[in-house]
């Protein structure tokens, strides 16, 4: 063969293996508007990567023994942060958050203070928090009724603390033991409690299996937190506002009714999944209200609930929350988008084992008329053919419009085929994958198999609260640096679909993309003219 | 949807979903004898498995802290030793082993105890070996003439040992300072040159980059000891007998004759690359002799060489090792199987950039009439799309007839397809993967991938002297623990088709896989019979 004809070949054969891509294919490229400016702002951005390849992710130092790009994120985040490509990222217009769990979408920072504001939040500890104590033992926090008298104790780190007794949280913060490091001691306290920090991601707890443990407690940390009606409203509008500023437009959240008790302003309960689900509602409608009247409505286009239930329960159970469902998506039709099941999969129920009641229920909305699709996680898992990986199959089987993380549907060729015919979207969740130790860091991670075998695929930061993932910028930037097949383009392609992928009607969709198209144009042009001048 | 018709589609759907794996057609199946037993071995086995991932594989040790199936080999490997499983995979009849560097084949500590009996092995350090520089200087080796004259130092030890002075193995080692542990010291100071331990790669060197640096150093320091005609061919004789002692009849070994410099046993230079593989067919043929005289001849059909040199080398020096293997080829045309390039692919040349030298050697070939087909290793990376993974385009374009490692193969969706229909196989080295830090455990490994979209496997031990995976049960091991798809069947089908994927010839092919089937049943039936009484 002559050499020529062996590079026709080689690049016929490229463009062959690349095909399924959804990068590769016009009616995706053009969509994304004049090919020039795309191919420039894609160059400019690929630059600028390659820069810093060399120039940040080369360079190791003390604390970064081993830094890469792609690097595990708890050790890497504020190395990102400093970088120009993170900048660009950061304005990028991103569509779509689909995979987002509501109670850790907001710093812990901000839940914290913001609890504390209530008068009525109190916190407690089993046992007196000292030396010995403050590692191992969390916190935690309930608000109570107005007229409930916290303990006489001024702080859980008082040395007659009883174990269990309520103090408010500001007499606990101000008063927490100098030794322990006074108020900023009890706020790092919780924080800890209420994230995973390196060390335990990548040393104490460093399996799939093992980091669960730390990421389960987190969120009954948060929980205590949460359950209060106005920390909840203020946590919904924080979410909301946050995810603009980070350019996303519309966001899917996963909302847990699991805790069936939240607590009303007023101190009494119930607070019921309605009550919640309206006042979600008035944030939605508030936020789009003052986008629109800041003239920022090409910002926000709204929000959905996909209501969630965790997979422990038993199957009596979880008709109680199929039903509670239903009756939200006859109460609330455009704000309920689907229902699943969350939680460590690899010890939960299988799908399988719920099917009756999961088929009931379809049967039942069909007859009703009403549209509530599964959503479903599935595949969040190393598995091999096992009960956990498959969940794909029931997953798939039951129609879901989506796959939750779908970590190991690349093992599954048919699976796959499927996903892309029927166009089931996977809500790739990269930090959280890495974090949780499925992946060891991102040039290790299946999204680049996901990607190259044609699935369409939603990137999203599933609790950013717990990981430090806020928004979506430190998802996408982990995924352009791990990939020299992935661009600006790819980016600009994910973001646009993760719109039309999502549970929007029809008509919103098309407002809502077309919103979309008008910012990347405005991005594109920001970066070319800030390269060409 | 009824039950019933859900579990009728769901099987359905699982079927079809790996339809695509050998251990799912007829074809491969039949091949492995009456169904009943396979079936029957096959739930054997997993009912060990299952067992022993309770009983060994959950049980935390204050060594061993995150310890479960498929776990870090090095951290691993006395464990896997003690179980039951680890016993029957031993037992296995496994075929071919198709990737295995000859010059890390064998037991480190072999290599050093066979060059010690050798008066002319010298060795040599760059500075006096003590506390200080014990942990980061390396022993050098090297066979001397017959008349050569030691330095009078008696060891690298002395204070006042000059760096550089050679000093012969036995003297060094006798007299290794009792500070630094005498002998033993010695001895722990060159296997730990030679191999590398759980620190070094998960601790000190843990990306898939820098393990290499170790990496490299060992076959430096092996390369001394080897490169001296007596040591040579009892290292290649010892490679054939614990690999017939493992359960491989046959073996591939990708020998390298970029060390020009071999000494002969009368300490002159050079003993050409002719006569190594000459000395090489002769150790083949010994062997083979005293198999059959044994009456062991199913349990070792032959050998061959893949003729190597090194991805670093230029254009003009490849030319040299293409000569060379060409008139290596042309004498012993039973004996050389292939040609392949190998090191640090990540850091190498590209294929790419050889393209001329490898074409114009093709066509030469084809002229000749001589078969010397190309052998590549490609995709040893994590990387997607770069200039590396791009190796796997022009592998196969240059027409490999199997691809060694392969592991960024799955990223591949065309060239996947290619390998099926071409049945061009992939040499995963599963513990050499993830000692070198492309995965962090098996259960993170592409295998499945591979497996489950339907590619031809030849499961590989790559460089065992160094990893400690000596033969193929480790690596057989590590894969059958970390699926729930792979079983004993699975096993079989790879060692099988090992043997038909092999660069012998039809006839000798059809000889082997006879023996092999033999061995096969005798296995099943002591696993049904030690489990039926």
């Amino acid at each position: 063969m002559s050499l020529a004809s062996y590079q026709t070949a080689r690049q016929a054969l490229i463009t062959e293996d690349r095909s399924l891509r959804l990068d590769s294919q016009s009616q995706y490229l053009d969509a994304l508007g004049p090919t020039e400016s795309v191919q420039k702002a894609d160059g400019i951005i690929r630059k600028i990567r390659a820069t810093e390849a060399e120039s940040v992710w080369s360079k190791e130092t003390e604390r970064i023994p081993h830094i890469f790009p792609g690097m595990e994120f708890l050790t890497a985040k504020e190395t990102i942060q400093s970088t120009e490509l993170f900048k660009w990222v950061r304005k990028l217009p991103k569509g779509a958050l689909l995979h987002a769990h509501m109670d850790a979408t907001c710093d812990a920072e901000f839940l914290l203070r913001t609890a504390s504001e209530e008068p009525q939040m109190h916190v407690r500890a089993s046992v007196q928090i000292n030396r010995e104590t403050v590692g191992s033992t969390m916190p935690e926090f309930q608000a109570m009724p107005i007229d409930f008298q916290a303990s006489p104790y001024r702080s859980v780190t008082n040395p007659d603390y009883e174990g269990g007794a309520w103090i408010t949280i500001n007499s606990a913060r101000d008063n927490f033991s100098p030794e322990l490091g006074g108020a900023e001691g009890f706020d790092d306290w919780v924080l800890a409690a209420m994230r995973i920090d390196p060390e335990e991601a990548y040393v104490k707890y460093n399996t799939s299996k093992k980091i669960w443990t730390k990421f389960g407690s987190t969120f009954v940390v948060a929980r205590g937190l949460l359950e209060f009606e106005p920390v909840l409203r203020k946590y919904v509008r924080q979410f909301l506002l946050t995810s603009i500023e980070d350019g996303i437009s519309y966001v899917e959240m996963r909302t847990n009714f699991f805790n069936k008790t939240v607590i009303r302003s007023d101190g009494s309960d119930n607070f019921s999944s309605a009550e919640r689900v309206r006042l979600i509602g008035e944030v939605i409608e508030e936020v789009r209200g003052e986008m629109n009247s800041q003239g920022r409505g090409d910002e926000f286009v709204g929000a959905k609930i996909i209501n969630i239930t965790i997979r422990f329960i038993s199957s009596e159970e979880l008709e109680w929350y199929l039903d509670d469902c239903f009756s939200l998506k006859q109460q609330f039709p455009d704000l309920i988008a689907g229902f699943d099941l969350v939680g460590q999969e690899d010890t939960g129920v299988p799908l399988l084992e719920y099917l009756p009641k999961l088929l009931e229920f379809q049967n039942r909305c069909q007859e009703a008329g009403l549209s509530i699709p599964f959503i479903f996680h599935a595949g969040e898992t190393l598995g091999d053919g096992d009960r956990v990986d498959n969940n794909l199959y029931d997953a798939i089987l039951l129609g879901t419009r989506r796959i939750g993380h779908g970590f190991s549907l690349v093992k599954h060729p048919h699976l796959m085929k499927l996903c892309r015919e029927r166009k089931i979207a996977i809500e790739v969740c990269p930090i959280s994958n890495e974090i949780l130790r499925l992946t060891s860091s991102m040039p290790a991670h299946p999204l680049p198999i996901m990607l190259n075998h044609g699935l369409t695929v939603a990137l999203s930061s599933d609790d950013p609260a717990v990981f430090g993932n806020l928004g979506l910028s430190f998802d996408y930037f982990q995924v352009l640096v791990s990939s020299e097949v992935t661009g600006l383009t790819t980016l600009g392609v994910l973001a646009r679909e993760s719109l039309l992928i999502s549970e929007l009607e029809d008509k919103q969709k098309e407002k809502a993309v077309a919103k979309w198209d008008r910012r990347w144009q405005a991005f594109l042009k920001e970066i070319i003219q800030t390269f060409e001048s």
